[in-house]
């Protein structure tokens, strides 16, 4: 019998979810979200973002948090990083990998990182060969890869020279993020098929928003399109503040089951992933959009 | 140049969405909530159900709604037809196309119809030839083709046994049901490919709920399988009993996004629609499903 399909999910509640949280969650809250993660068996999670943490005040305690992780056994720990200083912070801890992320909208790019699309991309490519040299592994992630809020259809070869560029820098995976959550299937199936043709050598990732309902669509024609590793976040927390109230990340539990159903390994326990959505439920005290807590707690009765 | 693709949504939340709630809704209430689909160009509006008033007290009002909405010209009015006395009442009001279902599977059929699947099926297919005979367009439904919370899994052959009894019996449309929400995409692209093979001479549409959040993955999947009809409510309202809290059908403001994203015409005004989902909203007094209203509320800046 042939071995069953796999992919790799990555969970960014804790970076993507909390950072949008008017609420600032402790150190300990952190722990106990990632202690819950790693109960439920989640391969790979992102831990928080090494910005100034006068930026991102959720963020500012991402050094405490991975050094009190770092021994965990079992799980992948990454973080985001923005520029050298975030790197060196990144190194300090002792993380193995590492996340950085640009922009492929140029409007996006100066209000988000305020500077120009091309000048993030060579700051970028600069801190991948350096962290390569650092032995990380490092992911290049590409921002509004398939649209931005503010201008709208993003050129594909914009994406494909940024996709490129990363590849060349010595980066061991692309992402590709739906940051505006613009995307729909069929652009997936196209931009996903000519990064894959571009740069066969590396990892190619999804980062997928459901702001407009379509991030699993958008994740299965992903899957089908060769995508082993999609980032997701527990509860479907996060997601663009840009579309106050829309839903955020695609819900981690709602990947886990659809891959599941199809047969798909992802190696996550759904019931002890549900226990995630709990406590984030309570520490926020509002109903999250994942749909799979809500199915699991009513049903029990079969299938 | 080639004319653009079309897709048929049939919005039910006159039907699938009502009678799942506990309030229940006013004839003036309903030919609003109807003015409105109708103001947004909703093509089929499936408005109510002809089943005994003390069973479903939601749909007691059906045959003086049809009466009411019946000159309305731009809609095709259809109605749900379970047994001879609906359809008579169906003529009576003066309908021309009506929907029939029964389920595929044993143990739904007998807790839901209160008879043995096989004997629904015969009993339908008498019921569609009678149909027929009466000039009326029919579409035949499969509930639970895709699965079912007392069952578990359905098999395929059921349902293509079930799609070609329909067919013969003189169906212009087969429509199949994911009344669990169980389903998932491939499982869709498996029996849409083969229940097209199977009755190639009917039109095939899907009647999805996203209940696991599938629900517009599933329905791509069919889009790219060939369906060009399927099932929506607005705002999401409606769904399965068995899954309190869940989602219910796919949103219809939702889906509208996604097909006219991907230039696929549907015929229906996005920000009109929007304003069927806010009257629900209003009356129901909760927030629905569907993302796009919010969405559009929130955004209006380009994209």
């Amino acid at each position: 019998m042939a071995e069953p399909e796999t992919v790799l999910l990555e969970d960014e509640v804790l970076r993507d979810g909390l950072q949008m949280e008017s609420r600032i969650f402790s150190l300990a809250e952190k722990v106990k979200i990632f202690q819950l993660l790693q109960e439920a068996k989640v391969p790979r999670i992102q831990v928080g973002s090494f910005v100034h943490p006068k930026l991102v005040p959720q963020m500012a305690d991402t050094d405490a948090l991975v050094r009190q992780l770092i021994s965990n056994s079992g799980v992948l720990l990454t973080g985001l990083v923005l520029n050298e200083q975030g790197l060196e912070r990144a190194l300090a801890c002792g993380l193995s990998h590492v996340s950085m992320s640009v922009s492929a909208s140029d409007t996006h790019s100066r209000k988000n990182a305020r500077r120009p699309a091309e000048e993030a991309l060579a700051a970028m490519t600069v801190l991948i060969s350096q962290a390569k040299r650092a032995n990380l592994k490092v992911r290049g992630g590409i921002q509004c890869a398939f649209g931005c809020v503010y201008e709208g259809r993003v050129g594909e070869e914009k994406v494909l020279a940024m996709a490129q560029a990363m590849a060349s820098a010595g980066a061991d995976e692309v992402n590709l993020a739906d940051t505006a959550g613009v995307g729909h299937p069929q652009q997936v199936r196209f931009l996903v098929r000519k990064v894959r043709q571009e740069v066969p050598q590396v990892e190619l990732s999804l980062h997928l928003h459901d702001t407009r309902g379509l991030g699993l669509a958008n994740m299965f024609v992903g899957y089908e399109e060769g995508v082993r590793v999609f980032d997701v976040c527990a509860g479907g927390l996060g997601g663009c503040p840009f579309v106050k109230g829309a839903a955020g990340n695609v819900p981690a539990e709602d990947a886990v089951h659809m891959f599941g159903a199809m047969g798909v390994e992802t190696g996550i326990d759904l019931a002890k992933l549900s226990k995630v959505v709990e406590e984030l439920e309570f520490l926020l005290g509002r109903s999250l959009p994942g749909r799979m807590r809500r199915v699991l707690g009513a049903e029990r009765v079969g299938i």
